[in-house]
């Protein structure tokens, strides 16, 4: 048995996220359509698991998923007859043997998330699906104080989808930065592991922080107190990519 | 009668181009779309010049137009009223009231475009609308040495559509540089003005350059002799976007 990592950039616009979702019946997922690319060029039912599911909208630079095979191909080849087969919203940037106890989720040490702010009056037309935009003005160095008060080992109880069943919600943001670029607002985050909605929970209460509505010091305390209706709105979905899975 | 001064910004991947053209019946043109917007909100026709056509596919970060109007309202409120009811691939930027003799093309000093190469072995998934894939391995030094003998003014018959019947080939190139950030190449041109397809005939050609199949100084040669076929060919239209409209 082969076990085989593939590393796979999308464009999650018009996806109902990376697994099957009984609620969005009309649009496909992606996991759905690399399976079924993946059987016609293997002749074999395979079953993909990913470093995590990522939501309906939400993109990837290079997410990572595993299969188990007894198919024999090389990898290169199998890398360009996937891209050859698959919509152009999905491409496989890696395709790699790896050790039979290899599992994309389990093995994860981090996961790094970018959120990109467009901050300007009016909205984009050109990256219009990758970015939110927000049109009041934001305060970087208080999203960036209030970024300091996340960093570490937290429960983020606050920070997660209030359906959300997982009961530990303690997680260690490792790396977290707020950028600037022109228009552009980049907030990156690293972290072993994310809850539910996590990040998206994050950005919009950091930019309820840029806006004035929020102190960095009541972020600390919203923290503290684990109530996620303290927190700021789920910010949308389009604004959010996932870069990079880390296995040590 | 005042005359007022849009900068659009667009996605150009689903539109005929700038302009209605009557081969691509099926798509919409950008004109044709902003000219029915703007009669719904000013009640009156209205004709848009814009600095210069863009061909299907092609985007712009900063397009200029101007109309004339008898009809009185704030140029901001305008914005808002038009970014409300275009589509969302479509958005102004900017509106401003502008001298009586102000024309959006023959007052132009000079336009930048940036074409996009995307130089590595697999596609984007994310980025593929706007940049082209070249998967072939690109010597960037060549492409800058060939670039230095385009600057400055000649005749860029080699470089502009068979097609084209404007006599006067002669433009002069005020910028022009290839950069290299990760994957992506970048190739900026500024100059006073461009024959049709010119900037993807000059792009085409330095990716023969950087594949190896011309040389730097066969391209200086090639700009002599005035031959549009002795050039690369037209690289895709997705990858070119206009950038800027300079107004002395």
């Amino acid at each position: 048995m082969r076990v085989i990592k593939l590393t796979i950039e999308y464009d999650g616009t018009r996806y109902c996220g990376w697994q099957i979702q009984h609620r969005h019946k009309g649009s496909p997922s992606i996991q759905e359509i690399l399976q079924k690319v993946l059987q016609t060029i293997l002749r074999e039912k395979v079953r993909l698991v990913a470093s995590g599911r990522t939501d309906a909208g939400v993109h990837a630079l290079a997410q990572v998923a595993h299969f188990k095979t007894r198919a024999s191909f090389e990898t290169k080849k199998l890398q360009y007859a996937l891209n050859g087969l698959l919509p152009d919203d999905i491409i496989i940037s890696n395709v790699a043997d790896v050790p039979a106890d290899f599992h994309s989720r389990f093995n994860a040490s981090s996961k790094t998330y970018r959120y990109t702010i467009l901050n300007r009056a009016y909205p984009s037309a050109l990256y219009r699906q990758m970015v939110c935009h927000c049109a009041y003005s934001l305060d970087i160095n208080r999203m960036r104080a209030t970024a300091r008060f996340l960093a570490g080992t937290h429960d983020f109880a606050s920070f997660r989808a209030s359906a959300s069943k997982v009961k530990d919600g303690v997680r260690t943001i490792k790396k977290i930065s707020v950028k600037k670029e022109a228009d552009f607002i980049y907030i990156d985050i690293e972290a072993d592991g994310f809850l539910y909605n996590m990040v998206r929970s994050i950005v919009g209460t950091l930019i309820e922080v840029g806006r004035g509505r929020l102190s960095p010091q009541r972020v600390k305390e919203i923290v503290e107190l684990k109530n996620r209706r303290l927190a700021g709105p789920t910010a949308p979905a389009r604004g959010l990519c996932l870069m990079k899975v880390k296995y040590d």
